[in-house]
């Protein structure tokens, strides 16, 4: 039971990510003295995107601490749709290569469609984002599949947390392609009874506080207040909002916060989607940063060693 | 408003199947003229399952009638998968079979996964069932896709009946890959609040009265009862058992009923997932038969018209 005025237990996902790295510790060795070459990552980047120049570099530096070797082909903002599609053949039909990753978004000149296009040319062996139709419906059909990082993130950290997904009311706040709809496949099929809500949901914090899982994922800093909690619920928070507004961090974190030395040192702060008084009526509840961020990034590792794995039939 | 004691609005989905077919004619007389041959539909139908007569009698009098071509191949009980598999593989080359369509069950002796195996042979484009993994992924990630018959009826069937989906509190009882998945994906992409329940969930009559839209499609004869029901509710009752014990059908619809007539002279009445109750506080209601049955059928059509015009590039 939770106790009005405690704070909720820490749900730490760089410990999680951690341990989910040692996992695939052996399971690299085994696979690159079988192969005789260690799994293989491509991931293609184009234009500089800040976010993604940040997040591409921990992905490369995640590979290469833990034994994935790593192409990064980059292009230029003024790349054509064309070129990414041809190193995306390129990676298809690469021995060595066993995942490909096309960092989101693509440079808007591409055109609106680009994206999908690209990420539709990806061999489904070699898809360890799951962005690819045939992945997508065999995660919904409950099948072995490349499931995207987040949502399977989740999962572990629910898990190795020990909070029970079976029986549970799990409610997903947000219907993405990356993280809503998986999401609430992947609860579902652990035997949680799972609602999808969205920005047209009546009543949304009355829906939100029938949930023992509640999963955030609409990337509106602080929009998850406590009269969407359940007392001794669990939250997850997904949304990872750079703000750089010093006034939206005081009115969220207070005048005092941390968070404005980090806000004046970077020029911007990571922010959530759950408000920080919802620490006071949850039960557990990830922080962001260092909640679901770094499990993201653990599930990628992971589905490039499991399409290794699956591409030399193991 | 719905008054207590009034009978809820009977949702005809007869009707709603002949309008479908009528808009349907144009665009099959449109094909044939232009194609210089009918759509055409390619059944598979192994073993001799009295339902499986039943429904496949149904599908090809339906294809006939509306001018669509039915090569119907049978196979005896004793067939192997392979029989199947190159009946399939003929079916996909072939062009002039624009749909495949393989009934389920196969014969038990074929193998557990016998229809998995079969589902994923077919060539996603003439893939009329919705069930390959292309066409799941396809269909949850919003895009054009064959989707299965039986929730785009109920989805047709509601549009008709003119009631509101977007921003409904919708919940579907069951989570088959057939019908409770693929309901819950079309139901949340009309912007309803969706939640799936299942076997495994706490408290159901609760949690199904708050929706505004209840599906069930859990094959329990009876099972969704009057406590399962907000006052007002459109109820869809997928549920279709043949029940063949007359006690049953005594205890659900009374000694008077004239299905222990149908019961005596066909051996069985097909009774739906909703007791007959309900209509006392449902708004809206399928009954069963004559409600989500004829849209299956005529949705099936419509995905033959589908696939064939996508097939000419339509």
């Amino acid at each position: 039971m939770h106790i009005e005025g405690t704070v909720a237990r820490r749900l730490d996902g760089t410990a999680v990510g951690e341990a989910i790295r040692a996992s695939l510790r052996p399971r690299i060795e085994a696979f690159t003295a079988a192969a005789g070459r260690p799994p293989g990552l491509g991931i293609v980047l184009a234009g500089n995107d800040a976010g993604s120049e940040i997040y591409v570099r921990n992905k490369v530096k995640a590979c290469h601490a833990i034994g994935i070797d790593v192409d990064l082909q980059r292009l230029p903002r003024e790349a054509s749709l064309g070129e990414v599609m041809a190193i995306v053949d390129r990676f298809n039909t690469s021995e060595t290569y066993d995942g490909i990753l096309v960092q989101s978004p693509l440079p808007a000149g591409m055109g609106r469609d680009a994206e999908r296009q690209v990420f539709d040319a990806i061999d489904p062996a070699k898809d360890v984002d799951g962005f690819t139709p045939v992945n997508v419906g065999r995660l919904v059909q409950n099948r072995p599949a490349l499931a995207p990082g987040t949502p399977s993130g989740v999962i572990a950290l629910l898990d190795r947390a020990q909070i029970p997904i079976q029986g549970a009311r799990a409610v997903v706040i947000g219907r993405s392609d990356i993280v809503g709809k998986p999401m609430a496949m992947l609860l579902l099929h652990r035997h949680a009874t799972v609602t999808i809500c969205h920005s047209r949901t009546a009543d949304l914090p009355a829906v939100a506080a029938t949930a023992d899982i509640l999963v955030a994922a609409i990337g509106r800093p602080g929009f998850v207040t406590r009269e969407f909690v359940k007392p001794g619920a669990t939250v997850i928070d997904i949304g990872a909002t750079q703000v750089t507004d010093r006034d939206q961090i005081v009115s969220l974190f207070g005048a005092d916060s941390p968070r404005l030395e980090v806000l004046a040192r970077r020029g911007a702060t990571q922010v959530g989607d759950v408000h920080p008084d919802v620490a006071s009526v949850a039960g557990a509840l990830t922080p962001s940063p260092g909640g679901v961020g770094p499990l993201t990034i653990a599930m990628l590792l992971s589905n490039t060693v499991r399409a290794a794995e699956m591409r030399r039939g193991a």
